[in-house]
């Protein structure tokens, strides 16, 4: 049985003309001889109209309940996109968590998927060329609905493909994954082939077409992900474990770009790592997002250096302050209007001169933090910088 | 444990304001000591619009799918209305029928209730105050969800008073049971108690507050059901088996008058029962809707003639000439402009003289046909004189 799993978001099942759309590129793989496991998101902004709807009625929706009303969402455009199929005379069905039988953790709102029932989705491929199945969602042990968090549907799919060792095709509004945002740089190529890690890496290039959870799922089970758009039929992505069974690795493979970041600077913290860390448990503690860190011990002070996303300066600032106020000679400063800019890239395991190169080619851009990890250069600049950085970025290496 | 089984129809849940009044009702019982299985409708108009999105999809949505897609308007209501009651601090999950286990005929659309998993049910309110159950779904033995037809909730509430032997109390916008419609007659009286032979024959009166199929499976398993208002707390009335556990019988329980009746008669058919039985047979085939039959036998020619209704005249009149025009002799009637008013009370089987009262009560008012059942008398009358019958049986029988 030759199957392969696709999942459809939510802008992609939005509405009727958009569904015959979905459901034609179902049928071309149904004629081709697959068995298509089709996991689809709810119809547009439903699920937070639902979560809209919850918030109306009470202040704080059990998570419980709220997964069971969530899940109506997927159950509904399921149901219809499963109708759009049977009028096409393609044998399909709809199923959901309890018929598919998903296992999760019992963690409403963010469970995590457990188990599938595999023998019913063989059985049930015998009868039907397609289930449409809902995304999103699961069953406890005991029989209680959960949904899986944001990106959702992309696990589903992802899990579904790993369960059954099938080809995962992901379809949205995005063609595929883009060396650089488009909307940044026009002249952006569009990748053939790219690696979990470089996804993971990526995420502000690769959250918009792939949630990262369902990239370190597909990462863990060696499951390949097609990424391409649900309106045409142009070639889209492929997301893969390594380069070597494609072709001669690229050195620097994306570009990314984040807005909005601050950047937070303590200076002179007495050199005790107690109190180093209480910094970050207390970002922790106030929900701030903290995402790079350097850290630099000179002597008998350390200067930590961090940014900070999704959230206003004042925040911070009574954050950081209030707990800093009693240590003698600390000296704490932050910059906002920054933008990270991050290359990425698996070859840069092996080749060289990488950071020289991206250094040299920044040279008249002031950049107030630095971090790299094995496979990805990061820096903040001023956001006035950023289209210039991006554009010398981009040719530098190619992309 | 003390359990009641309460059933809220969709209007009762219609937005956030009458589901708190729905949770306020819900938590007085509690406080009394009960255990409550809250069966929920879908909020107002939901299912309509899922089968009106449905409709605009496909052309015909295919029943298994419908039923997919239409159980989510009950899983909606049902955990919001969870939400509230919890926030309220009681005790409280919402169930469907999966995990209730309302096992189910696999007729799509119109499935009957086979069985509930009571183990499930009693375990859960170890645990919990309040189930809110979905009305109006199950599933089949395959689990495939179900629905159960129009009034499907009211049907799911009896079952499930039936399978736990317990109370039932159908809340809806209606206070109760009149003797007359109110809008009639409003001098109209509440019953107090009323048979479910009475109800089974007063669709129009009863219709509105409790779907006929709900009161046949109360009448089957000796459910006593009370039907009271959402919105208020005033007394409502108690739908029993037989009156004899109560009180002195009345005569005559009820009124209904039901419009848009068009009456058929076709004279000098030859006595060939097989002919009259094609009549109605055609009339079967044709989706007409016949209720009354009147046939006299006379010599050797039957004159037949009944009444149908929610039909326009110019189709009646294409089905029947079409299908009588091959038949020498045989003269087809039409009247339409007609209403059916019907007294019922299961005291007209022992009490005598109700006939004649009744049409001596009716002597200036023409009427056009009249059947008759144990416990029922029925008659067409034109339209104009609808108020006048109305106000004379109402008054007659001490409505």
């Amino acid at each position: 049985m030759n199957i392969v799993v696709q999942k459809y978001g939510g802008s992609s099942v939005s509405d009727a003309e958009r569904m015959k759309n979905v459901a034609k590129k179902i049928q071309s793989k149904v004629l081709k001889g697959f068995k298509v496991l089709a996991v689809v998101s709810a119809m547009g902004d439903t699920t937070n109209r639902l979560i809209k709807l919850a918030n109306e009625i009470v202040q704080r929706p059990e998570p419980r309940e709220l997964d069971m009303l969530l899940t109506t969402g997927e159950q509904i455009s399921a149901s219809l996109l499963a109708m759009v199929l049977n009028e096409m005379g393609i044998n399909a069905r709809s199923v959901n968590a309890f018929q598919l039988k998903i296992i999760t953790t019992s963690d409403f709102t963010e469970a995590q998927i457990k188990n599938v029932n595999r023998e019913y989705i063989y059985q049930s491929l015998e009868k039907y060329d397609v289930l449409v199945v809902t995304g999103f969602q699961g069953i406890t042990e005991e029989g209680d609905l959960t949904t899986l968090g944001r990106g959702g549907s992309d696990t589903s799919a992802v899990a579904l493909a790993a369960y059954l060792k099938a080809p995962c095709e992901i379809y949205s509004n995005f063609p595929g994954i883009y060396t650089v945002d488009p909307k940044l740089y026009p002249q952006a190529k569009k990748l053939k082939y790219v690696t979990h890690d470089e996804m993971l890496e990526m995420a502000a290039l690769g959250a918009k077409v792939l949630h990262p959870r369902s990239v370190e799922i597909a990462k863990k089970y060696n499951v390949t992900i097609y990424c391409a758009s649900s309106f045409s039929d142009e070639e889209g992505s492929y997301v893969v474990s390594a380069y070597e069974n494609y072709l001669e690795e690229p050195t620097v493979t994306g570009l990314s770009a984040d807005d909005n970041q601050i950047q937070v600077t303590i200076l002179n913290l007495p050199t005790d790592f107690l109190l180093v860390n209480k910094v970050f448990e207390v970002a922790a503690e106030n929900n701030l997002n903290i995402d790079m860190i350097s850290m630099i011990n000179d002597h008998d002070k350390v200067n930590v250096s961090f940014s900070i996303v999704e959230s206003g300066l004042e925040n911070v600032d009574k954050v950081f302050n209030g707990f800093l106020k009693n240590v003698d000679g600390t000296k704490i400063n932050y910059k906002n209007g920054l933008v990270k800019i991050s290359i990425v890239g698996v070859g840069m395991r092996k080749a060289r001169g990488v950071a020289s190169r991206f250094f040299k080619a920044m040279e008249n851009i002031p950049i107030t933090l630095v971090t790299t990890s094995e496979i990805k250069i990061s820096c903040l600049v001023p956001t006035e910088y950023k289209n210039r950085a991006v554009n010398i970025l981009a040719k530098e290496f190619n992309l």
